[in-house]
């Protein structure tokens, strides 16, 4: 891990950018560390320039609970090298979605699996290297999405403890069978009309999870309009399970 | 509006006892009142005594947030006076569920509507000899069940400023009419895996507001399972209406 700028924003954040190899990624801390921080990863769907208002706003949510905050792009995102068959599977469902017809599992299954399959890793990795810092302890949380990187980090990495998932995008058949196997407490947010997103496939995989505690908040507005609110409520739910 | 006992509890709640008429009812306001304290009305499905821990482990939330809560036996409810036309009703709907199947609307108009037409201008009536009160001041929320009633009153009561209502029971055709009249903003409560109640019909029913403003708080458990946390989730939630 690389740190390639560091500095102290305004209301005691401190921001570090860095690379994890060839990734870019953002990590946000309490200026001044009295004690280790509990870790919180923030998903987002690619792009980390363009996402950065809002992963900003999330940040200074959880810095200013206590929290230390960080992310990394996506693979074939942002800086990333494109991967060719994600942009074409990525232009398949566009297509399908803006012509209003239903979108087949396989477009689904051609550009979120292999997503998951890289990006999963990487997380790992972060995770890794942000435990090793001083100032940062465990236990950490996941928040965001793509819900579906969400899910496989949740089975697969017990050092994620609860996550905030965000059903904004469309999920593989596959990762339902993984869901049921969710046992970390999960805070669930919908966007109730979020155009490019499946109300019923939410509830569904709502239902899917196999966790006994798992709370869903479904607000109005269309993807990008969660609530500020839903930022506090997300510390909250972290407050209860990271502390 | 009668005061029949007033007691000082534990962690400094008031608990005022009192009737309205002929009507039984209960009034929990902070010991020490430094300013009039905005009210919030606690519904429920009827039975005060039987109700009453888990009332007042509610009013217990709305009070240490600085809330004034109150309370009043349904019609048909506790020590009041029968309806043989309710209870026949309640024994049809009962049969339906215990036999699994499908409750016809009549039913549910027959149990609920008459129910809502007499309680809800009880609650206003309560509602105006609250506001009399010295140390009870506006602006006022409703939070419970039945839902019915905390829809009419949404609609017909503009001192009710803010509502979460839980989706715990039948709800009748028209009050989805009504439902599409509510404005103010509301957090609607569902319990996942309710027996008695129906699901789709609480997501549909949440679908149908009108409020633009409104969040679904979905959580496991049966119809008693409400987690703890969401009575803190409630008073922000009313923290963010009634100041």
């Amino acid at each position: 891990m690389n740190v390639t700028s560091d500095k102290h924003l305004a209301d005691g954040v401190r921001e570090r950018e860095f690379t994890l190899g060839e990734i870019p990624g953002i990590l946000w801390t309490p200026g001044s560390v009295p004690a280790p921080a509990p870790l919180i990863l923030l998903g987002h769907p690619g792009g980390l320039h363009r996402m950065y208002p809002r992963l900003l706003g999330r940040a200074r949510h959880c810095v200013a609970a206590g929290y230390a905050a960080a992310t990394i792009e996506l693979p074939g995102s942002g800086d990333r090298p494109r991967s060719p068959a994600a942009d074409q599977a990525r232009a398949d469902l566009r297509r399908k979605v803006e012509a209003d017809e239903p979108v087949d599992d396989e477009i689904v299954d051609r550009l979120v699996l292999p997503l998951v399959d890289e990006a999963v890793p990487e997380w790992q990795a972060l995770l890794d290297a942000l435990l090793a810092l001083p100032g940062i302890g465990g236990p950490t949380g996941f928040s965001g999405g793509i819900i579906s990187i969400g899910i496989r980090l949740a089975v697969v990495e017990p050092r994620i403890s609860a996550a905030v998932l965000f059903a904004g995008s469309f999920v593989p058949r596959a990762l339902f069978d993984e869901a049921r196997q969710v046992t970390i407490p999960l805070q669930v947010l919908l966007q109730w009309d979020d155009q490019g997103n499946d109300r019923q496939m939410a509830l569904d995989l709502f239902d899917a999870f196999g966790t006994a505690e798992k709370t869903l908040h479904a607000n109005m507005g269309g993807h990008a309009g969660v609530p500020e609110f839903e930022g506090e409520a997300g510390n909250r739910f972290f407050a209860r399970h990271l502390r």
